[in-house]
């Protein structure tokens, strides 16, 4: 089985799991750190995997804040995306464009999250 | 049933199409052109999704050749990554690290590709 996982690059990594948590859910399967940072974490939400680090420039991970925009936007396919959005702009979290109805039939929406990461809020 | 899904910027979705096409035998679902550039493409890599535009910098999706960086890798979770990374590379990727034994029992190694972006290939 192949799979395609998102890995965000944040300025904080320590923050970003508590926020993740509070606007997603996100629980936390695994945690290293290193030097006081953030080395790698894997979180689930609900199920759906997604990977964390701090900033690593060495190896090119910047992240959205350092460099004032994305490189990747992460699609979250969700039940109740106005739900979703609504918890997660509570979090912290901005909205960028308000859930409607798209031309390919889903309910959407985009918030862009403390860390500076865009997330398209959608049913799928 | 929730999902996580990357979504790719790059300076030129034309030519990512092709690369990801010939790289991982990304199929193209969905693809929208407007004003001469990739407004957005839906593909599939042996069935996993994988969304891709061309930058949009008002809304902050941005290419990591811009920015000099990329804000998320991509995690591709494939049977054989020894394979797949030397498909990527013979395509035009580059080895930044090789494919080796990680400390959590993964075969793992990572590429940029022309665009910018970081792929960490590895067993699931």
């Amino acid at each position: 089985m192949t799979t395609l996982t998102p890995y965000l690059t944040v300025s904080d990594g320590a923050a970003a799991l508590d926020f993740y948590r509070r606007a997603f859910g996100a629980e936390i399967v695994e945690r290293y750190d290193a030097d006081g940072r953030l080395a790698h974490a894997t979180l689930t939400i609900d199920g759906a995997i997604l990977f964390l680090s701090d900033e690593f420039p060495r190896f090119g991970a910047v992240s959205p804040t350092t460099v004032g925009g994305s490189t990747a936007a992460v699609v979250l396919g969700v039940a109740d995306p106005d739900a979703t959005c609504a918890a997660a702009v509570a979090a912290g979290a901005t909205e960028d464009r308000p859930v409607e109805l798209d031309g390919s039939g889903h309910r959407s929406g985009w918030v862009v999250d403390p860390f500076g990461h865009r997330w398209n809020i959608r049913t799928e």
